[in-house]
């Protein structure tokens, strides 16, 4: 039972695919569970469910993709150590597989990065070398040359968006009804992941149900709207925004080629909308979840996605200072 | 496959009483998430599961009980209101089930129970009569000889135990290989019910698993210890805690009769010990617990109760103060 291979990217991602890297997951990553909110569901008239990514051992969904990559790379390569540049969750969760490796990890990170995001990664004894947003690409780049360490990019890579991609297969192996699913996008991970689930499962199970997948990014840096209008990755400049984790220079080239084929709209809110997600899930649901990981619900409550049939949110993550948490929800 | 009768109380409750009385909740009350606590499991050394009953409608879990109760009530009984008395979250969860029978609902409740418990109340459109914690019961009692109410009350009460062991019915449906199951206790109708379905579960199936089930209460009003001492429920006088849904007048009798077979041990809390476990749960878990559905989490983290094997601990609520709450976390 083969999936039907999807993107114009470089590899297909097919169910058993999917299947293969959920398992090897097990011990790593938490299978986390799928909760129905009864508000939102009563709100909607169709189940809402809220996919938990807070519960990860790092706190978001990253340790899937982080950890799948490094187990793909050899012993040999490994053990020259691992790089990467992140917004903070990337950066935890290679901190947190290098940990299990028994191997060193540095992690190139903005010096913009929330607080309780940077002490995750000294909690699992990575190395941390600050820098400014836009140059902490180059920055790992010249720290690959110097000391050989091997790059595990934070989105823009098969086998990261292989390990996302079990978040979307554990949803749909749970609930196979769910008609839509609406997930944050930063670099298109997460996304790209999904994407590919959701075409994976059409091509191994033609249960006739038909599934969309929606997205979800802030106002203030629309780069997934503006990648699709133009066709390929816009450059975006660094900005400000309560979703932290939804601001790379822009979304990743390959992330786009897995996107593009599946999405079916992009919303883009608002700081007030985004902190109104953080404020639902808490009161409602009584959640901490991050303003990235809170906005698709966000785009719910604001009207700007419309959902069809069994719903599932991807809850990202739940790494939020708390001074910044404390505000969203008085 | 009809389960071991249990309990000197005068009904026994078998696995197929259980069975039957989740099923009429589907739709009412939520299938909640039992979720792994990866550092409490690394802690451990054996998996600890979370029972998240603050997603539940209401917030907690007391809607098993209540709409359980509710529901074996002749439409002519409850028809004429129903009336209760209660700390919070039961007040809430017969307001919840009035509302979906379309009856009156009256919540007798101390002056002093959280504002967000008496919102909760006003929301679901019940009355609410305030009364001093010592006088709530001879209240509720003239209300239901004057206006002829019927009494569901908080726990002491066949029907409300059954509905409150559904919970550990789902808990031992999800992982049979459960061991140890932690409990706070108030009155005991979640702890009768989880004895009962620990009972019920060994009667019905013969795996050759041992489970034991453990109680926590706040140490300034240890009711279950001194009524296990005793051999009958001690009367208390009120006390202000932060458990404070952990301070009913006096552990049931009824309750009791279900709690003395099975039970294994009693922690008893302070209340910083209390407080560490909403803050654990919160910055580790991402999860808003109040602080009586926290005590399972607060004993383990002080080495007051050792489980065995896999183990449950089942969060009860999450209706706390937001400033209460927001002290315990900071």
């Amino acid at each position: 039972m083969t999936g039907q291979p999807i993107g114009t990217g470089p590899q297909a991602i097919s169910w058993e695919d999917l299947a293969r890297t959920a398992a090897a997951l097990d011990g790593i990553a938490v299978r986390t569970p799928l909760v129905e909110s009864a508000a939102l569901t009563r709100r909607f008239g169709n189940p809402v469910w809220l996919k938990c990514e807070q519960h990860q051992p790092i706190g978001a969904f990253k340790i899937r993709g982080a950890y799948t990559a490094m187990s793909r790379l050899s012993p040999k390569e490994r053990a020259r150590g691992i790089i990467t540049h992140s917004s903070g969750n990337h950066g935890q969760a290679v901190a947190f597989a290098a940990r299990h490796f028994g191997v060193r990890a540095v992690i190139v990170m903005p010096k913009s990065a929330p607080a309780v995001k940077v002490e995750g990664i000294r909690r699992h004894g990575a190395e941390i070398v600050f820098t400014t947003p836009k140059e902490r690409e180059a920055c790992a780049e010249e720290l690959i040359q110097r000391e050989g360490l091997v790059l595990v990019p934070p989105y823009d890579n098969i086998d990261v968006i292989m390990g996302q991609g079990t978040c979307a297969f554990e949803i749909l192996e749970d609930h196979p009804e769910i008609e839509t699913i609406i997930c944050p996008i930063g670099g298109g991970g997460m996304l790209a992941g999904t994407c590919a689930a959701v075409a994976a499962m059409a091509g191994a199970r033609a249960d006739g149900t038909s599934r969309s997948v929606h997205a979800v990014e802030p106002e203030v840096s629309p780069k997934l709207t503006a990648a699709l209008a133009a066709g390929h990755p816009v450059p975006f400049e660094p900005v400000d925004t309560l979703a932290d984790g939804l601001v790379p220079p822009a979304t990743g080239a390959l992330t786009l080629s897995y996107i593009r084929p599946v999405i079916a709209g992009v919303a883009t809110l608002t700081e007030a909308e985004i902190g109104a997600g953080v404020r639902f899930l808490f009161h409602s649901m009584a959640l901490k979840v991050e303003p990235s990981g809170a906005t698709p619900v966000g785009a719910l409550l604001a009207g700007k996605i419309r959902p069809t049939g069994p719903t599932a949110l991807i809850l990202t993550g739940g790494n939020v200072d708390p001074a910044v948490f404390a505000r969203l929800v008085a």
